[in-house]
């Protein structure tokens, strides 16, 4: 093995000179160089995308989902769906820390990873059961965690669903905390979600007495949990149309500009719905894995507007503690949250 | 018509509630309302990707390619190429100025449309030359400017070739102007190209005795020019390999990640080199029409790169003026544009 690389490209096999996400195969023997820790694999929890293709390519057949999960990992040496291209998190136990590393947990701790399994060596033993309705897999394995490689120790005080329904979109909120200023209006477009509601929560803390959060959304149902004090105003309609959003969503602002929008809805065609309604000089974070970069970057110009258009990066710092902190401080979360992702196995 | 929107949407045909740009067909008639600009057309600048596929097409015959022209503004009222969906500038004159505007030019002024010809309304009564070398249109024609619509006066003091190289991609320098701040390092990815060129010496002007340039580019010849004092130090290599350019990158940067990187590299796959070299809270500014949203999004996450992603606006205010200047300022710059977009036609 080469001279370990913080990024894990030591354990990528091929093709050489890529990341290990875009590694067709990448080396899994749980021997550890002194700048990664060996994770005892409990859980994974498969990307939406990939177990849905999994499920469909095996005829929902139990055993030859096992079999086509066993076979992905023993060919690339991680749970990498070679169709979708996605990967998932996993649960475990850390069981050995690389000398040269001063991590935050110790031996036996329970974590979660927040790097994709795309990207994560994995040796799997044993298949022990699967969760067909919340895309898990409890499993004998184990796993490498790289130096840049990011996690989150379980919290005790909520049950592994909730943190994990939480720590999967972490980074929106973490963003929101840093990017909102006291005074400012701030639009969150798709705020019925997961992300959606955790960033009105976070805007509603920042803006304080003399900003204004307008949560737009979709479906009626999520109107009743945006009024429990996640914003100042709940507009309705389709994301997809943006002089429609414009109108209804500056109308919700005493008809002015925001300062900025947080985009958090997954369907195509929503980026102008995000610039058009921010001020000149203002803010468009753009979390939607649906975002265009090129109707983004156009769709600005042709418009005319002078807004700085962020990438939502899955990871910034502290995100996990900052999006977990919000689950204690908030009951009216927490109960919305518990309620929608607890574990309802098929 | 319907009431006058700054965007130009009482101007969409069909479908109705688009913008301009996404519409199949838009209302070109050359009668303007109040927050209207008309001009006299006396050149269309084709997007290269549109006129390489008209040329194609009609398999370089003049008389089909002005044929295919003339059949796509009157089908869809403006000049987008159904295939690549692309449109291109204009030159002209200022005919006329709707009353409720006040804008910083006069009737008779010649002046470059900043916006695409992808959602400008165009009226083509002739086309009068072809000039298949330099994707240059001369017709007899009239369009019209929205009031969110951005255009620069051309400048008297250079040739119309000279202002429209450095105006079609002012968007980067202005921003690496209003980025870059002094002591910071710099990392331009693609330097050897035209956006590149200008935004190297934009980062010179800003980081001051104490910064450092990095000009990455890829063609041996373009070396001469970037040592002209575009940069502090010149790095050749490929920018679609990540490991090489972070070791090759970070060794002229002593050993340091660097604070911002910029990416104007008309190549796909080149998001993990902009996003590697840079420190954790710093810069990556993608410029870059080639760049994956979810490529940067995700690849970030990947290696744990707390940096902030920002979209390439096309437009930052007063972009044209900042971009201009430069060409005034450098006769490096002027020298080198002048050599390389002087006019030839075929």
């Amino acid at each position: 093995m080469e001279k370990p690389c913080k990024f894990g490209t030591h354990r990528v096999i091929e093709p050489k000179g890529v990341m290990p996400q875009g590694a067709k195969k990448i080396d899994n023997s749980p021997e550890i160089q002194s700048n990664e820790i060996l994770i005892d694999v409990i859980s994974l929890n498969i990307d939406s995308a990939s177990f849905t293709q999994i499920k469909n390519e095996a005829q929902n057949d139990e055993e030859k989902i096992k079999a086509k999960i066993l076979q992905i990992v023993d060919e690339r040496g991680k749970m990498q769906n070679p169709v979708t291209g996605s990967g998932g998190m996993l649960i475990g136990t850390v069981a050995k820390i690389g000398k040269d590393l001063n991590p935050s947990v110790q031996v036996g701790d329970k974590i979660a990873t927040l790097v994709s399994l795309s990207l994560t060596p994995l040796k799997i033993r044993e298949i022990k059961a699967l969760h067909m309705g919340i895309d898990r897999v409890d499993v004998t394995a184990q796993a490498i965690l790289f130096e840049t490689g990011i996690y989150a120790k379980l919290p005790a005080d909520m049950t592994e669903e909730l943190a994990l329904a939480a720590l999967d979109v972490a980074g929106a909120p973490a963003q929101t905390a840093k990017l909102v200023k006291p005074g400012d209006s701030v639009l969150i477009i798709g705020a019925g979600g997961k992300s959606g509601l955790l960033c009105c929560y976070e805007a509603m803390k920042r803006v304080g007495p003399t900003g204004n959060v307008v949560a737009f959304y979709q479906d009626e149902r999520d109107k009743e949990n945006l009024l429990k004090g996640l914003c100042h105003k709940a507009v309705q309609g389709d994301a997809t149309k943006p002089l429609d959003v414009l109108q209804s969503t500056l109308g919700a602002n005493n008809g002015k500009e925001f300062d900025i929008s947080i985009n958090v809805v997954n369907v195509p065609n929503t980026e102008m719905s995000s610039i058009l309604p921010v001020r000149n000089g203002g803010v468009v974070y753009l979390f939607s894995m649906a975002t265009s970069f090129t109707k983004a970057a156009l769709g600005a110009e042709g418009a005319g507007k002078d807004v700085t258009m962020i990438v939502g990066n899955g990871y910034t710092k502290d995100h996990a503690e900052i999006t977990l902190a919000v689950l204690r401080e908030s009951k009216v979360l927490r109960d919305i949250f518990e309620k929608r992702y607890s574990s309802k196995p098929a």
